[in-house]
């Protein structure tokens, strides 16, 4: 039944053969590749503005300066990536980067730094997408968590059924935002040029105000740096682009620059001559900076209606952003199940192409911490970012190393420019480390510190198991095993002659013994009185009680040819005289091997399952941790 | 170590010898049976007050008259149940004279209510428990409901140890909230008397006011009536006492009908008297009745300190009820277990002497209910008496016809007795019914109405097995049937090598064969261009692909002499190209059963478990359906 729940919702199995990949042009890879990279725009500039507020007018007046340092920075990185696409012409993530050229350490912490990321992309563009929505009807404010959750089970759920990436999905959302955001800039720089809005003075910041100080403006920039998140995936998925792959990995990266630095700048630059900041009740954002900005310059012209497309192109996009997490963790981490850094189960590769287990842990921590974190992006950020800027200085450092080895022409020059933009995201992470530590960067550390760690104990796992059952050197044995036979025995009844055929088939009737626990916890009369006149303990329990000699009568009767003991569990549990029982067999006949029979019936309705006694399930988790005992369960079928 | 956790917390298993009961006499039985009923005295004027007081001071003047009808009915079901313990020395609960006297239905609905009361008697008790502790310690009530929770699970937990009911643990708080009690009314009737305190006006009603109507009234009787919840308690209980048991008992009830009516008399008078309510913010009690009342009398006297003795009495004697039902709660569930009506599982004592399942169904339940309720017991009464009318009027309806039948000496007038009770109690229960339908009157009846259903489909149930499971008529299968075994091998390894080793125990080497299931979803590049050359999908599926080609190497040289085969799983499924190739091999073979063997390696520490394809688990619950198929797991254990 839940077998069929489950094809319902993912949809039927897909054969191996349908793996395939599209090939795209730069036009139709650039959506697919960039959409988490320009997503960013939505919340960048609004997490610088949160922190220069604080400053009031003084700190917002400085937000178009440290926009254009976090342009620069960003044509830094992209410059590095450059060199990426043409050395991985594969695709060049950078755990493979670190991996191949740092070595194993550096890898790993690549490896944790992205699977956290991913997470953290699901969360915070989930939120962001979700805060678009909020701003536009207000009405859903108090359903914010529920919609990230519902989000988030959507995403999943259309990725267990396996979305092709393909160009024709990721177009229409990517370039409606990059193009809606493009006429909203302009309107907006023609009507502040032409004088058409008066802008309203700041509102007055919501928490306690601060000076405008250096180490204010250092946060802004970090934070503002969470507008470059997303840019590595360019790198990771050269092998998406029509031939030639890099040349035209390279050209998106170029124009993935141009465009998020056109976005970042103009959505700050706007927002600070109109003097716009986000609206915050009770500390949360219930209004975007992006969402006050589009209705600001749309007021009074007869473009409002526009509002409603920004606002659907910013969710739509965001949403898309979450995609690639969606597409990307899964793919590391069965990449990194393969290398035995993480447990088998994330490398199958499901009955639709995808691979399952990653795409229900992806959905089921970004969840966990939009739940967490009610759907704040303000205090997500702080653990986003960090994470990703350790990925950018490990992957360039690890292009730099692979320069000084390889030596291809001119790779003095190429590894400067890698060394130099290790450098940079080296620096801005450790800033990020300090001035986020408190609020939440830490977490990220600590969770990256904990990854490596568990990848480390994996892989040390599977190759000691490996070693272990190699079969060289193994020969059958020489003489024949000694093995026994032994049936549990509740009652007499159909499913327990059943067991006793079974146990015929395997074994000579000589070599089969019967085992009775009598837990019947209402001593009988007769045994009482017993009880009465001995004071010896052993030779009381030694007695048979009526109803098991009843027992042992009607078992004489079926089957005469196998004895059946009888045992009296004095603390009324099953389990415990069975073990002792068994270690005593195996003992007394010297055994290589015991079969333990355990007869069940079997019921037509699943809910019957719940209305007979489970000892039987507790019984095979108990016997399964002795060696030499193999415990086998014989059926008996019910009719109705 | 889930199995040490679990023996720190319940103790040391005790032996069936340990079964043996204290016998007690009227003063030491008194408390451990009519914990319950007595403690009933904390809420059921209050409820009675919360009605009268919409109606504002002519209403609240009624509520000593309607005391008065309420104190009538407790003595009309005591008179009743005087005769129950007479003709049921062994103990005549609801459930088991109705079902004796009335037939199995209403034998079915007796036990129905009884266990909802149950479970409402705990949620209701506990909840006035806590209640009782934030009425003197406001800083607690935002913990209301994870008190509730605490306590229950401590209750779960002393109760799983095996708690014995003994006088000495029950008389103290019993007779301590009893004197604590009447030393409060005598003192209040006294400074009433004196003139010592001036009654305060009434503080306005927290919700819409009302006029004092009929309704009004009715209503305000039938909330009243939760102050005789827990009556039927001795009846269930006259093996307790010493002989001659049912006098002691009839003694007892006695008592207890004037101890209780004696408090619920008193605690209205005096609270009417000096016009108390309880305090109520948002619509929810805060500080209850008696709290209010205690704090009035003391207030301005030296005993200001007796104030805290008399919320820790009501507290201690509110946990002592709940406690009752759960002694009450697993025996009626383990007397319907062994009748077949539940499930088995209620019917086993544990290896405390407890039915530990039912303390656990009890715990669940009843702290869902308070968590549902917000531990409100406003809200909660009305779902509770209901339930507790309709057991008394079963158990007096079932008393009346069983004098009719059995027709004792001056039996006219014991019948018209218990007929007399009878009527009034359903009476009773009608008005409870009507007035309390939409306060969640409904729920109790629609639950018991689900009870009753389940009980007879379980019945059925287990009478229909039996019939299917019956020994007469079987014989030995006389020709040898035909069986097979088959080896699933995922690769060669120490474990595969061991499980052959064990099938060769229990069939000759040319019973048995080995399969292979290729997963592998990356078809290597001889398997592609084999792809582009045949256009025949099945010639494509029959290729060995190399892995496959090399594991056959292998195999032949390790396990010569038994045949692999290997299979392509189009959709990377493992499962089902098994499961078809099972029905195939049975088919084919004209197989009566088969024998798969799943080989597992088990690791040495738990976590490594997680680490490891959870394929064999899978394969298990899948082929488990299969008449036939008799799965047998062979465990490799590793050993580090």
């Amino acid at each position: 039944m839940l077998g069929r729940v489950w094809r319902l919702l993912v949809g039927a199995p897909l054969s191996t053969r349908r793996a395939r990949h599209e090939r795209l042009s730069v036009l139709l890879a650039l959506p697919v590749l960039t959409a988490d990279a320009i997503s960013s725009a939505a919340y960048g500039p609004e997490e610088m503005t949160m922190v220069l507020w604080a400053a009031g007018e003084a700190g917002l007046s400085l937000a178009f300066p440290i926009s254009l340092a976090i342009v620069a920075l960003l044509f830094i990185v992209v410059f590095s990536y450059r060199q990426t696409v043409y050395a991985y012409p594969q695709g060049g993530g950078a755990f493979t980067v670190a991996h191949e050229n740092l070595g194993e350490f550096w890898g790993l912490m690549a490896a944790a730094a992205l699977l956290i990321g991913y997470v953290l992309t699901v969360a915070v563009s989930i939120a962001a997408g979700v805060n678009a929505m909020v701003s536009a009807i207000p009405a859903l404010l108090p359903y914010r968590v529920l919609l990230n959750v519902l989000f988030i089970a959507f995403m999943t759920l259309i990725n267990l059924r396996g979305v092709r990436e393909s160009g024709a999905v990721f177009a229409p959302p990517t370039y409606g935002f990059v193009l809606t955001f493009a006429l909203l800039i302009l309107l907006g720089l023609w009507r502040g040029f032409t004088g058409d809005i008066d802008p309203a003075p700041y509102p007055p910041y919501f928490g306690e105000t601060t000076t405008l100080s250096f180490a204010l403006i250092v946060m802004a920039f970090a934070r503002g740096c969470s507008a470059l998140t997303g840019v590595e995936a360019i790198s990771n998925g050269v092998q998406v682009f029509k031939a030639p792959e890099s040349r035209n990995a390279a050209t998106t990266l170029l124009l993935l620059a141009f465009i998020l630095s056109g976005l970042v700048m103009g959505i700050t630059y706007t927002a600070s001559h109109f003097h716009i900041v986000p609206r915050v009740e009770n500390g949360e954002i219930v209004e975007t900076l992006t969402s006050r900005l589009a209705r600001t310059v749309l007021e009074g012209t007869p473009l409002e209606w526009f509002y409603y497309v920004v606002q659907i192109a910013t969710t739509a996009i965001l949403v898309l952003a979450a995609n690639t997490a969606y597409v990307d963790f899964p793919r590391l981490s069965s990449i990194l199940a393969n290398a035995r850094y993480a447990p088998r189960q994330l490398a199958n590769l499901g009955d639709r192409l995808v691979f399952n287990n990653g795409i229900l842990l992806l959905g089921a921590l970004s969840a966990l911490l939009v739940i967490y974190f009610r759907g704040d992006t303000h205090t997500l950020i702080p653990l986003y970012a960090v994470g990703v800027f350790i990925s950018f200085t490990l992957s360039q450092a690890g292009m730099a190393r692979r320069f000084l080895r390889v030596r291809p022409p001119r790779w003095q020059i190429k590894m400067m420019v890698n060394g130099f933009g290790s450098l940079v995201t080296c620096i801005v992470f450790l800033t990020q480390l300090i001035v986020n530590f408190r609020y939440g960067a830490w977490i990220t550390l600590v969770a990256i510190g904990i990854l490596i760690y568990l990848m480390y104990r994996v892989h040390g796992h599977y190759t000691d198991i490996r070693t272990q059952l190699r079969p060289e050197g193994y020969h059958a044995p020489t003489s024949p095993p000694r093995h026994r036979v032994l049936v549990l025995v509740p009652g007499v009844h159909r499913g327990v002659l059943n067991a006793i055929d079974y146990a015929r088939q395997i074994a000579p009737p000589e070599h089969i013994e019967a085992l009775h626990i009598n837990v019947d916890p209402r001593p009988p009369a007769i045994y009482r009185r017993v009880l009465r006149r001995t004071k010896n303990e052993e030779t009381m329990l030694q007695l048979v009680t009526p109803a098991a000699e009843k027992l042992q009568r009607e078992w004489q009767h079926y089957v005469p040819d196998i004895p059946l003991r009888i045992i009296e569990s004095e603390h009324r549990s099953l389990i415990e005289p069975i073990e002792d029982y068994i270690d005593e067999l195996i003992e007394r006949e010297q055994l290589d091997q015991l079969t333990v029979i355990i007869p069940e019936f079997y019921p037509k309705r699943w809910w019957h399952h719940l209305l007979h006694n489970q000892s039987a399930w507790m019984l095979r988790l108990a016997l399964m941790r002795k060696p030499k005992v193999v415990v086998t369960t014989v059926r008996y079928f019910l009719e109705r």
